[in-house]
C-alpha cells in the first residue's frame, strides 16, 4: 500500500519510463560555445525604454551577468557579448555535466536569467522591471581553436555591422525621419557611406563612439600573480586568475597572442 | 573597410561557421515533456532556511512560477511539480520553436528562473534572496498518451515515497536523533512501517498531512464557460480556459476522465 | 614490450578513444522503418539492360532479398518494395541492436546487398553481374500505427504515380519519340489523361497491367496453423508463421483488417 | 481518381510524413571514421572452415574489398583492417552525402558486402559461399589528426594483442588441449610469457610470423608521378595516386612522416 495511492501505481516500471530519456553528449575535445539570446527583446527594450541604438546600462547589466556566469562556471574561459546575446566558451576538455548539451545550456541560461533579475535594481535603480526577461540558448562545438576564433570574429563583425547601421538609423529617426524613410536612406549603403552620413549630417565621428558599442564586450579570465611577503621577509608569488571585462578587438591575432592562456 | 577592423575580417565565411550548428528536432506527433530541476537546491534550501521536510511557501513559489509558465507558453497543457522539480507537458502537435529541443528547454527554464526571482519577495516578504537560483532542464518525448500518463504517475509515486521518507526522517531528527541515526532507523522499512512510526512515535497520521506535500502540485488548463447577458436579454456562452493549481491524484484513471480535454 | 611495437603504444587510452563514440538510439515504443534505396540504380539498370518501365526479374530479385531479410530478422513484421527501394518495418517494441540506428540500418542493408549478389544468377541465369550493386539506408520512427500506415500508403501512392508516368513515357519512347518529346507530352497531364493516352495511342488498359507493377510488393508474415496427427490419432494445431509476397492494396483499411496480427 | 486506388489516398500529406525524417549530420571539419564489423563472423568462419588463428585468404578477401571501396569512394584517404573489421577514414572536409551519417555508413557497408560476395570465388575458387555475409557499421568523428592517429593505433594494438593470444590459444588446441584448458593456460599471462610459450612449446618465433597477421592491413593512396615523353621529346610529370596495401606499423611517427599527404 502506497499512502493514499491504490495498488495501480506499483505497476509503473521506472526503467521503461527512463528508457525514453536520450542523451545528447557533445563531442569530446572540442570547444563548446553556449550562445544565449534574449527572447522578444525588441519588445523588452521598448517596454523598459532602453536608449537607442545602445543603452549603456542595459549592456552593463548583460556584462555583470556574464562576469557572474564565469565566477559560477569555472570551465568557461571566454565570453563575448553584444546587444542581447552572449556567447560562453568552455574549455576544450570540459567535463561539465559530462558534456550533456541540455544540462549545460539550461544551467547557464537559467543562472544568467536569475542574475539579470537580481542585478536589475543595481543597474536601473529608478526603473521597475515590468516582466521577467527570458533567454534561449544552444550549444555548438568547434573542433579547433582556429574555427572557434572564426566564430568569435564573426560575432564581432556582426556587432560592428549592426552597430553602424543602427547608429545611422536612429540618428535619422531622431532628426525627424520616420522609420521607413530611415530604412530607405540606408538601403544598399556601404560602410564608408554610412560613416560619411554620420559625420556630415550629424557630426558624429563613428570611430570615436564608445568601444563597448563598436566592439562588444569580452569577459574572460586573466592570470595574475599575487605577491605575498612572508614572515621571514621573503616574497612569494602565487598564480591567480581574475575575471576582466574589456572592449577589445578579438578578430586580430594580437589579442590572442597577448592572452595565450585563454585557448592554450 | 569595416570601421576599426582590418581587412582580415572580410575573410570570415558565415555559412561555414553556421554549418557547425546542429538542430535537434523532437519527433513530431509525440508528447514533449520539459522537466526542470533545481541546481544544488539542497544548499539553496539550507541557505534560505526552508522548513523541512516541506516548505509551503517555497512550494507556493514554484507553483506561482508554473502558472506563469502556462500563461506564457500556450502549448503547455499540463504540468506537475514536486519539491524543486517541475515537468511541463506540451501538446502532441506543438510547433513551439519548430520543436527544437534546445530552444524549448532553454526558453522555459529561463522564464521560470526569472519569474522565481521576481516573485520571491511576494512569497518571502521577510527573507532576502541570497544568491540566484538556477535550474537545469531537459526534453523527453513520449509517443502515446498512455506512456505520458505513466511518466506523470512515476513522478507522483516518487513524490509520495520521498515525502513519506522525509517526513519520518525529519521527525526523528527534530526529536533529537542525529541524521545518521535517523537514516539507520528508516533503512529497509516498508510504507506501512513508516506510517506506524509516524503515528506511534510522533502522533502524525500521514494521511492527514497536506495534500500538496503528499501528492505534489498539478497546474493545468480547464475549460470554463463565461455566460454574458446581451442587450436583448439573451445569454451567450463563450468557451474560455483558466489555469488552475490542484493537489490531485493523477495516477488514477478518474482524474483524466474528469478532465478529458487535457490529453485529447 | 608489445611484440614488435615500441613502448609508445602503451600510452593509448582506449576509454578516451571510445568516448568519441556516440549512440543514436531510436525512441522506444515506436515503429522503426528501415528504408533502403539503390545507389545510382539508373546507371545500374542501364548497364544490366533492365526492361523499361519495369523489369519483372529485377523486381523478383528485390522481393527474394526482402523475403530473406524477413527470415533473418525476426523483428521485421512487414516490408514494402517498389523499384529499387524497400521499406522494412520493425515491430514497435523491437530491441534489435538495442535500437541503435546505425547497427540496425547497416546490418539490414549489408545482408540485403550480399543476398542480391548471391541470388543474381538464380534470377538472371544468362546475365552477368557487371559490378557490385549498393544501397543506402536510413531509419525513421513513427509514433503510432496510423502514421506508419500513412507512410506505407505514401510509398504506394508514389509507386502508382511513378508507374503510370513511366508506362506512358516508355510507350512514347518505344513508339519513336525522343525522351525530351516524351517528357513534353506528359507535362501537366492528370491521371485520367495518362490512362486515356495509354488506351487510345497504345491500346494499353492501365488497370490490366500486372499488379506488381501498379501496386508494388508487400512481403510479410502470416499466421498459419499446422495440424499434426499424433500417434494416438488426435490432431493438434500449432501456430506457425510463414512469409508471403503479395501485390495488394495496402492503402485501404481492408488489408489491415484482414491481417490484424501485423500491427497488433 | 488514382488508378485502382480510392480517393482516400489523396488525404496523405507527404510533408507531414517526411517531417519524421531526422538528419544526423556529422560535425564539419572533423575526421570521419566508418568502422565495419562482420556480423556473427565466428559462425561464418566456422561454416566456411577458415584457418585458425588467421586465414590468409579470408584476410586477402577483406583487403580486396577495401581496395575496391577506396576506388569507389574518392574521399576515403586511409583504411585499416584486422580480422573481420575494417576502418575507413574520410578526409576532414569530405562532403560525401553532405556528411549524413546514415547514408555514408550504409553505402560503404553495402558496397563492401556486395564486393565480398562477388570476389569470393576469386579468392576461394574451391569453396562455396554457404550464406550471405553481413557487416554492421558506424560512424565516429575525431576532431584532430592526433586523435585520429590514436584511434588507428588503438586498433593496431588490439590487432597485436588479439593475434598473440589467438596464436597461443590455437597452438595449444592443435597440440591436443581442449578449449577451456587452453584458456586456463593463458589466463593472466603477459606478452613476454606468451612469446616464450610459443617459442618453447611450439618452436614459433612470434616476430617471424607474417606481418599481415601481426600488424593488420593498411590500404591507402600514395602519390606517384607518371612521366610521359611528349612528341618534342620533353618529359612531363603528372601527379597520380595509386592505392596500395601494406602491413606496416601505423603507430609509429615514422609511417606518417613518410606519408605526409594522407593527413595533410
Amino acid at each position: 500500500e502506497l499512502g493514499g495511492f491504490s495498488e495501480d501505481c506499483v505497476k509503473i516500471n521506472p526503467d521503461y519510463i527512463r528508457s525514453f530519456l536520450f542523451e545528447s553528449k557533445l563531442m569530446p575535445s572540442t570547444w563548446i560555445v553556449i550562445r544565449i539570446d534574449g527572447c522578444h527583446f525588441h519588445r523588452f527594450s521598448d517596454v523598459h525604454e532602453f536608449n537607442k541604438p545602445n543603452d549603456k546600462q542595459a549592456l552593463d547589466l548583460m556584462n555583470l551577468c556574464a562576469v557572474a556566469v564565469l565566477e559560477e562556471f569555472q570551465d568557461i574561459i571566454f565570453s563575448y557579448g553584444v546587444s542581447d546575446e552572449y556567447s560562453f566558451v568552455l574549455k576544450k576538455n570540459s567535463q561539465l555535466y559530462q558534456r550533456r548539451a541540455s544540462e549545460i545550456v539550461s544551467a547557464i541560461v537559467s543562472f544568467f536569467s536569475s542574475m539579470y533579475v537580481m542585478k536589475w535594481k543595481d543597474v536601473f535603480p529608478m526603473k521597475e522591471l515590468k516582466y521577467p526577461p527570458s533567454f534561449d540558448g544552444r550549444a555548438v562545438c568547434y573542433p579547433s581553436a582556429e574555427i572557434l576564433r572564426d566564430y568569435l570574429a564573426w560575432r564581432q563583425v556582426d556587432c560592428h555591422i549592426n552597430n553602424q547601421y543602427n547608429t545611422c538609423f536612429w540618428s535619422l529617426v531622431k532628426s525627424g525621419k520616420c522609420k521607413s524613410e530611415a530604412q530607405s536612406c540606408l538601403k544598399g549603403t556601404q560602410a564608408r557611406e554610412k560613416n560619411e552620413l554620420l559625420l556630415k549630417e550629424f557630426g558624429i565621428d563613428y570611430n570615436t563612439l564608445p568601444l563597448m558599442f563598436r566592439q562588444g564586450s569580452s569577459v574572460f579570465r586573466v592570470k595574475t600573480e599575487k605577491t605575498s611577503i612572508l614572515e621571514n621577509s621573503t616574497s612569494v608569488g602565487k598564480a591567480q586568475t581574475k575575471i576582466v571585462t574589456e572592449y577589445c578587438n578579438i578578430i586580430e591575432q594580437s589579442f590572442w597572442e597577448a592572452n595565450p592562456s585563454i585557448l592554450d
